[in-house]
């Protein structure tokens, strides 16, 4: 008797930590898809995430799925470089996909995927940039739009981690931890990033050898707003992200840590979550189900392929400015197509990212 | 090709705020459960909570939804004294049933319900009391079952809402806003409530005439543990939850203000919550979650019947407390029934709760 | 060639901890007095607290103090019991007195100090309520004031002590400890107690054997506003003393931890204050100041004697409370008199204090 | 009878906002000293000032003073260029020296002070850097040398105040503002200073016409350890210190609001100090109490003029990486004097600086 739409018949590709946090969301906190098909090489993975879905079945690889199994929906939970192996086909079949960031690896993969997108009707890539979907960075951004306290000068980010998986490299702390801020700061200031320049303070003696960490990426925008970026991947306490935000006439500040508050033995204190998981899954959650409802209309409600292709040159001038220790331009190839002009006006301030 | 279970098809029974509210969540957010049903007698408010869920049909009452579509599951909305009409019927058919609070307006009627529940084969109702679903609260009762602070001995709890709705009565005080501490406060202690007395300071000049609030309404459990519930309902600023717990030592703080801070105009600020749907959306998400999964288990997740009656033997002494100006007595008129021993164990306090 | 007024010459009467935080105080940090005397009968107490202030004197007794040295001023910081046998002579000597709290032990004899007192042409006795020069309760005192936020309606106040002295009775929890509420709830309300009353929780297991505590005092003023204290003197963690006040339309809150924030281990804490010296350090330094720059002028400047006795009448009805477990109304023997009409203005509130 | 010592019989020099908050600190709060002289051309306003110090006398030059009155020290609140013409007859006449920032407004200046010093005995000048008796500062600092979280790796420095003086120019920024922190990061450091590089972001349109503001100045200490100060005197809410220090393992942060805190009209919020004056009021208080105390002993207590000297070096560096863009090197002309090994003993990090 019921007439709401029928679920969509989603793929996870990529069963590793992520991968298998999205089998689990989709399954038991999302409404209106399902997880029909797990993909990973790794098939004790593949099934360990497929028994989180009842009814799910697990491929070796992407191709096998789409032959195996009806398909609307593909989530990319793979690293980077496996990305476009993944979207291209998936274009090809029209499903909605969800790549989680980076959306490829380098610029020119990203170059190819939003080429090829645009022979299609209308955007369907959405990248997982999941904190344009936190509370705190959407009440930012709203202050932002609202000028109540003048234009936004500045920005304070902090980006902590306990610590960094093995073979985490310099360049990562770029394209894999600040290509966040890469996509945030645009999306706070409403203006595209034009230059990066890296700051290396005293090494942490905690960090692996040869990680040269912490540092600070300098983050300029069109308008001349400078985003200070501490990127801080080995500071044991805890994961945590903040934000202060310097306007004309007032600052603004998210991400302090807010739980119980216990005081005992000489200290008051507060919980820091411990990783991103903590700290972004309900933003996670937001992210997923405005994609899944979205997809149902046959939209994207999210940062778009055109937003994945920005972050992948900002974090190409920041990797180059890890080297260089100069400021380095920012400069894009293309200017923003019309395809992509409608594609994030949901998430609103991406839709007025020009290029420089 | 997909196997996952079929969606729990629920009716929504009253179609105010808050029944609306459970329509739009069902259908937005909740996974494994659809609107089928939205019953109110007054037939545009019920059109206008069905448009919500695509395919809902709408009822004057709930024996004709009944008649007129297949139903898994009932949600109640209306108030209290309409509860046992719909809780019976519900209870034959073997429907799963989330019966917001309370869970019935009278004791005898509560005996009656929790008389009729216990002739099927296991319990069928879970009461709405969305506090034990809150991060905040369930921390709170983490640090009291791991005895790392000593004997829980005290609570201070504030319950502030900016205003009252028109016809709200002194009684009400008690009965629609205390009862959330009537609930939590065991189970944060792990233990029933024994004695109830209220306490009377200067009344609230913004309040409507003739309520004389606000209130101190000191619940006292088993074992001694006092709390003391401010509740404060015209206090114009804000809706604000807050609890204190003192330890032998140490003390525990939950529910102060936590959204973007903002430096503006000769303050730091915070926002505070303007109702209780922005400071326990995330609570009523997880409680409905919850149970639509148990449902499918044939399972409750949550409070139960017996713990609805409990609170409201205990609502019914605060009410003569309120005219008393005494300590009145908690009587509970039975023991627990082997039938509820197992129903709560989700939420692990509720479980030890043992009547005086 | 300077014209500045000599030092107010000082006796220090009691040479423990109080004692010699005074004897420390005034030479180290206060303008325009210095201590020529130190009595204590204890000589090598005496003799400790003296090698603080260079130049000054030892004495066994206030007496011989009188007899061997020029005065200007005292200030007694002995047990309650003995304040009457020092006030007495240095009023007949017209002396400065500044008296620790309480003014005295009974009752009978704050009556029979403010009777000696009155004999003289001005008030010279000033009682050692501290927490009035506090900045947090000055600064709640004017929001009272101001009535921005509506009348105020109740107070909870927690005074929280990490263990107890040898020897604490049940009775010292009111006539030590929650002295200084019964000091402080009228001087922030502009008006008298008129009723005490005491709950008992569950007994803190780490307390002294036989010490009923954690309590509950429940402080009523004129016009119903109603402070409930939590004293709780063995919480371990630390010394804690926070107050929120609950307007008509908003809460004011003080004392809450405020130091350095660390982040670290899984935790962002601040350091909670040891003991009243390092909360109330500061008050005690702008207390004694004042206290000095007022005598220079002929004058007091804080909580007169006639506020000293105030205090030992609730207090005394709080010591009835403790054994009646019921609310106790606190009858005052006197009118305000004349002779104290002017002295406490510099402090505001107490100004309007009247007699219930 | 008393053998305290004779209070210091003080000239203040400059009687604008600065030099009266001096004189009235010493009369009101101080213990030992007391002012005598009160020099400015300007003799309506050493009237004012010389008012709040009964038995004080008023002269136009220091030269004047000299000769009138008899002085055991001078406190220094002029503008910077007029410190030296005071400071060298001082020395001569070996009074204590207490010189507001910054000792002098040239490095030459500031050389021919330290060389005119080392001529006497022992250090005789203390240079008005407050920050370093502020008690969060010194908490900061205290963590720093425990080593708990391991090796402090960079500093995050706001410096914000609500608006600037009338001619206030983009070299001030460095010269008048940041010198605070010139000279504050060597302190919690405990090392010298080697880079400047200033930063410019978007200007808020706020500032007066011409001043390019806020900044961000960069200072490099000689292990690498990097502080990023943002400057920004035309925020308009208030005045605002923060720091947030990253070590190795944690994250310690002072300065932010601490008062009161009211929740009204939906904000729970908390007052932010207006000027430096309530910032730091307690911190003033300290140091001249200290600066007292130690004068009567013969000694300083606080930074000398060698770290006066070192501000200087600093702040020149500065000014011209404002106008370079670049990373500017900080090379001091000498070696630290063994003259002024034991001068700054008493506030701990500065010992141990060394040039670079």
């Amino acid at each position: 008797m019921s007439t709401s739409p029928a679920p969509l018949r989603t793929a996870v590709v990529g069963a590793g930590m992520m991968g298998a946090d999205h089998v689990s969301r989709i399954t038991k906190r999302i409404s209106g898809a399902e997880v029909v098909a797990v993909v990973d090489p790794d098939t004790a993975r593949a099934q360990a995430a497929a028994a989180l879905a009842p009814g799910s079945q697990t491929f070796a690889s992407f191709e096998e799925a789409l032959a195996g199994v009806e398909l609307d929906a593909v989530i990319i939970a793979t690293p980077g470089f496996l990305h476009e192996p993944v979207i291209l086909p998936a274009l090809e079949k029209g499903l909605a996909i969800l790549s989680e960031k980076p959306l490829s690896d380098t610029v020119e993969s990203s170059l190819r995927i939003i080429e090829a997108e645009q022979k299609l009707d209308r955007p369907h890539i959405q990248v997982g940039f999941m904190r344009r979907f936190d509370a705190g960075y959407q009440q930012l951004r709203q202050l932002v739009e609202s000028g109540e306290q003048g234009a936004l000068l500045a920005l304070h980010c902090a980006h902590r981690n306990p610590s960094t998986p093995p073979n985490y490299s310099e360049s990562a702390l770029i394209t894999d931890s600040v290509i966040h801020e890469i996509d945030i700061v645009p999306f706070i200031v409403g203006e595209p990033i034009v230059s990066v320049e890296v700051k290396k303070p005293r090494r942490n003696s905690l960090a692996p050898e040869g990680l040269p960490e912490p540092q600070f990426v300098l983050l300029e925008t069109a308008s001349g707003t400078l985003a200070i970026v501490e990127i801080n991947v080995n500071i044991q306490f805890g994961y945590q992200v903040t934000t202060d935000a310097v306007f004309e006439s007032g600052v603004a500040s998210i991400g302090r840590a807010e739980t119980i508050q216990v005081a005992a033995a000489g200290q008051i204190g507060q919980s820091v979550t411990p990783s991103f998981k903590e700290r972004f899954g309900a933003a996670y959650d937001v992210e997923i189900q405005r994609w899944v409802d979205a997809a149902h209309r046959g939209e994207i409600d999210g940062p778009s392929a055109w937003d994945g292709y920005l972050a992948s040159v900002v974090a190409d001038a920041g990797v180059l400015a890890q080297q260089s220790g100069r400021r380095e331009p920012v400069t894009y190839a293309l200017e923003k197509p019309a395809f992509y002009g409608g594609a994030t006006a949901g998430t609103g301030a991406a839709a007025s990212l020009a290029t420089a």
